[in-house]
């Protein structure tokens, strides 16, 4: 059994060096950390997480956690996932994504001493999950917000996202603006803290425009789209642009809008925000959307637990991005209506 | 601290019926379980997961190792993953997603006893992973085919998928069909076995049909879906149909062939293989595609996996699913050319 201090005396370095490269607790040297690594793959050496982490009460593992839920996810999971795993590697963490669908499971995962931190997605207004969690003392960081912004979360800041969209409406000449939000199954209060918040500022930016509000809550997908074009056509017929906080739905409201003898963006204008810049450019016309931050935010998030758990911040971190504006085709001048 | 002794004697059953219950291990009558479940609850039991591991060289977690890529993956694997879970937390496994992306990071994973076994994703015909899983000895499945099929693996059956979509456009009179598959930057061998073994499918399709095969190789985007549909306008313009291996470049195909005055399906019918319905119904027109077995392959991985783990099974599994039809509107009746 080679043990850390055969690579030591190999590398002619001291142990707490090789325990430094090991672990990522402290910069080395490129030459002395080549010099370890060399020495690590000339023994073979290799670590066992389990003896260390008895060992150290420490595994240097983070979990991820995402409910495992039956609807297909949104395309941006897989960003939030694998750039939180590459933030996590470069500071010597291993990040996975843990799918957990009720809170007995994660409690279990929680007691059982394998994760030394854990990030949560899909974070509710009045989240179970995150009472667990607290319960639990495992460090973690939210990656949304519940009702209480006392806790360490990152997430997108939907005011300025908003406020962004509906800025770049009125430069077309857009007036009359509707939302359209996603309708989960969830009761009010289990709904992920996004849709209120996006519903939020946009009430907040309808007031300050003196402009009745239009919101329109769907499923998130195809047919939801469908019915959120037709609901405008028949209930909103002055409206001439629309906010999307509904990827899943976006594409059946350009479908659903032509449907019913209307151009985009001829006759309405489309924001999808919370998306991807791909799943815009799919869409025919292309999509002008609100990309979000997943990759900043996934390694935002990691860092920010990561500075927990390594004692670097006094503060719980409360970060906020907005989305990023990416002009499509699916935006154009107001129509003027006779 | 409490311990399983504790359970048993608040539950009234034995230890060993505890222990089936905890583990998953054997069926235990719905009354007793939740006898023993209200017991765990009321003395606040929890399982360590860390201190069974070293008692049992067990942790009941399955690993997905999936290569950590910088660009944007597939829409079918969050489905791999989710329904791997499922599958697995039926038999009282846990199994993550675990980004990997070179082989010393994954031989520390399988070394430190964390995981009791691991699925594999993206196979490579030539998969030096693959290596390292059996150097480690811990027990393994692959989603996909290295150029070894006696290894244990569920896959794609794609002969039985290029065949239908042949068969498919045959029917609406095609008879110049070509092939459209995904380039990547690796070599040849590293390539996922998926390119080669679909490209081999569509070989011997054009063969058996005395046709010419036309095969055209771009990157995974929107761009390389218009580079496609360049190509067969200016080198192929006799091609009525094509079949696509490359979910990336489908928009930009259907996009890039009408930039080009050509109709879709009035003069390029197009099938997406390999790709969602969801994905399919998104685009303008909708796509004809054939949906991979996601969630059903995720399954039959885990069980794969763990009938290994338990001894359920003697020879390796040999699992292959085709793909399945879902006409669009993007297939029609081959045009008549002068």
């Amino acid at each position: 059994m080679v043990t850390m201090r055969d690579v030591a005396q190999r590398a002619n370095v001291s142990i707490a060096t090789v325990s430094f490269v090991i672990n990522g607790t402290k910069p080395v040297a490129p030459e002395t950390r080549a010099r370890i690594e060399a020495a690590i793959e000339e023994l073979d050496y290799r670590r066992n997480v389990v003896a260390r982490a008895l060992a150290s009460s420490r595994t240097r593992i983070l979990a991820l956690l995402h409910p495992d839920f039956e609807a297909r996810p949104n395309a941006t999971v897989i960003q939030f996932v694998m750039s939180a795993a590459h933030g996590a590697r470069e500071r010597g963490y291993d990040l996975v994504l843990w799918p957990v669908n009720d809170d007995e499971q994660m409690s279990h995962l929680l007691a059982g001493g394998l994760v030394d931190g854990a990030l949560l997605m899909e974070v509710q207004i009045h989240d179970s999950r995150v009472d667990r969690l607290i319960a639990s003392r495992v460090p973690f960081a939210l990656i949304g917000r519940t009702g209480n912004d006392d806790l360490p979360f990152v997430d997108i800041d939907f005011a300025t996202t908003i406020d962004q969209a509906v800025d770049h409406l009125r430069s077309y000449g857009h007036q009359r603006i509707a939302l359209i939000t996603q309708r989960t199954k969830a009761a009010p209060e289990k709904e992920p803290g996004r849709i209120m918040r996006a519903e939020a500022a946009y009430l907040d930016a309808m007031a300050a425009l003196g402009r009745p509000p239009v919101v329109i809550s769907v499923e998130g997908t195809s047919a939801g789209g469908r019915e959120a074009a037709r609901t405008l056509h028949d209930d909103h017929p002055d409206t001439t642009a629309v906010i999307l906080v509904n990827e899943g739905a976006s594409a059946g409201l350009v479908k659903g809008t032509r449907a019913l003898g209307r151009g985009v963006p001829d006759d309405l204008s489309i924001i999808s925000a919370w998306t991807t810049r791909e799943l815009g450019e799919m869409m025919e016309p292309s999509l002008t959307v609100m990309a979000a931050p997943a990759a900043e935010l996934g390694r935002l998030a990691a860092d920010a637990l990561i500075d927990q758990l390594e004692g670097v911040q006094d503060a719980p971190p409360h970060i906020l991005i907005p989305c990023t504006l990416v002009p499509g085709q699916s935006v154009g001048p107001a129509p003027v209506r006779p």
